[in-house]
């Protein structure tokens, strides 16, 4: 692992015309019928590695989020170490984001790097931003890893703290400036960014033109593609990161599929750059 | 564990005179030389059971930090399960506190809540505030359990975002007071305040008059127990959670032992109450 850099792997995935970032969080009740003759675990871990290799040439990163995982309890490491090696086997030039949204004191987060990345085997992970850069050394430090901080999450409830005014400005473009100044002196950190709110997303491009932008909320969440890239994405068509996970791994409650879902939202996107670079 | 409720354990440690909070934090390097004779997982195991079995008639709450856990990867899980299963053997009236700092939007939410209690039967857990009180409903309204609020974290850098001036007030006091109210709707809710910061907690003590307060950084990191029992504890000795962990764990690189140190902060703790009190 000590060879992948976070950045270049997304930059050539950018250069490829790719995008789409699949989230993989497992939800038992949810695993399609053609997975359920075998044990849940191991139903969802086939499922899971079957999506990832019906999609590996269709994404820009995958990213897992933690949650899914611990609520599987003993399995759930097992479960989440092998869709992380599937991925590696799978698409060996795709980037891995942990979804964790960690964040403690630094003494703290030296552990939270051992187990994202040295442990895990992943290339980049999400983090909260309450305690400040100084605490979030250890992360930063990480050079040819990815740190992404929250700035503007998905929720309807996000403004509830994001929004308060510092000097006239919300908090979360006080968090966008200085992730994309103080907390990238290794040129490391990227920021969320919900792709339910697109104004938020034209705010942060502004303050932070050159920075990646992870964008959550697209497919079950209702976020527009559209407006995310005319908002988000930078005049090359790179920059962005579009996550959807529920509308491509449960596809087939639609009748449809996680590839055709995913090649359907890789095309909406590709035909929204396209919109954007005329 | 369905019967447990967090604050009445608490409670009830508080009036018995119990203030203090153990953090379970292994550290593969800094096991004692009698716990190294077997495989590195299984001397922590023994190791950390040994401080919960040595310490647990002097303490109001055991609180492991997951990173430290997740750092040894695939043991980790295991580790952390049969630390919480002997705090429940050895102190079956003492709460447990997963201090995993976590927090995402509602639907994923649940999922960490499914994680923390359910699978690995703790009784409270600590949450970053970011996201507001919308996307953490799945905590709030677990109401036996307790959800504890990164208000005013320890480390050195946590003005930077926490201090940001709203209206004439600093984000740490609108969130303590937030907390206080709309999060507490089923009176689960306590805050973190580190004990390196014994003014702000006189401020958030003024705030929420009621609230429990997780306070890290006792021992290791400098923080003051004198002012932090004057200017947090209330009226009738209770309130306070004040934590250390590798001041007690690793007493013995400075001659003494867990039990001993845990005994020498406790009376240290009462000492500054009855001051208090008198």
């Amino acid at each position: 692992m000590t060879t992948r850099n976070f950045n270049a792997l997304v930059d050539a995935r950018w250069k490829a015309g790719f995008t789409l970032c699949i989230n993989l969080d497992p939800e038992p009740g949810r695993i399609p019928p053609a997975f359920q003759d075998r044990p849940a675990i191991k139903g969802m871990i086939d499922f899971l590695k079957d999506v990832i290799w019906e999609t590996a040439d269709l994404v820009a990163a995958y990213k897992p989020n933690a949650a899914f995982y611990e609520a599987c309890g003993k399995d759930g490491h097992e479960m989440l170490r092998q869709v992380i090696e599937t991925i590696h086997e799978a698409a060996p030039n795709v980037p891995v984001i942990f979804d964790a949204k960690r964040a403690d004191i630094g003494n703290t987060n030296e552990k939270y790097v051992t187990a994202t990345f040295d442990e895990l085997g992943c290339d980049a992970i999400t983090v909260h931003p309450y305690l400040g850069p100084e605490a979030m050394a250890p992360f930063i430090d990480r050079k040819q890893n990815g740190i992404i901080v929250l700035v503007r999450t998905s929720n309807p409830g996000a403004g509830r703290y994001q929004d308060l005014l510092v000097d006239g400005r919300p908090v979360y473009q006080h968090i966008a400036h200085d992730v994309a100044t103080t907390w990238n002196v290794n040129g490391n950190c990227g920021m969320v960014v919900g792709a339910t709110y697109p104004d938020e997303m034209k705010q942060v491009r502004a303050i932070a033109p050159d920075s990646l932008i992870l964008v959550p909320g697209i497919g079950a969440q209702g976020g527009d593609v559209d407006a995310t890239v005319r908002n988000g994405m930078r005049p090359d068509g790179s920059g962005l990161l579009l996550c959807a996970g529920r509308s491509i791994l449960y596809a087939q409650e639609e009748g449809s599929s996680p590839r055709i879902a995913a090649q359907v939202l890789h095309d909406q996107i590709t035909a929204a750059r396209q919109q954007l670079q005329r």
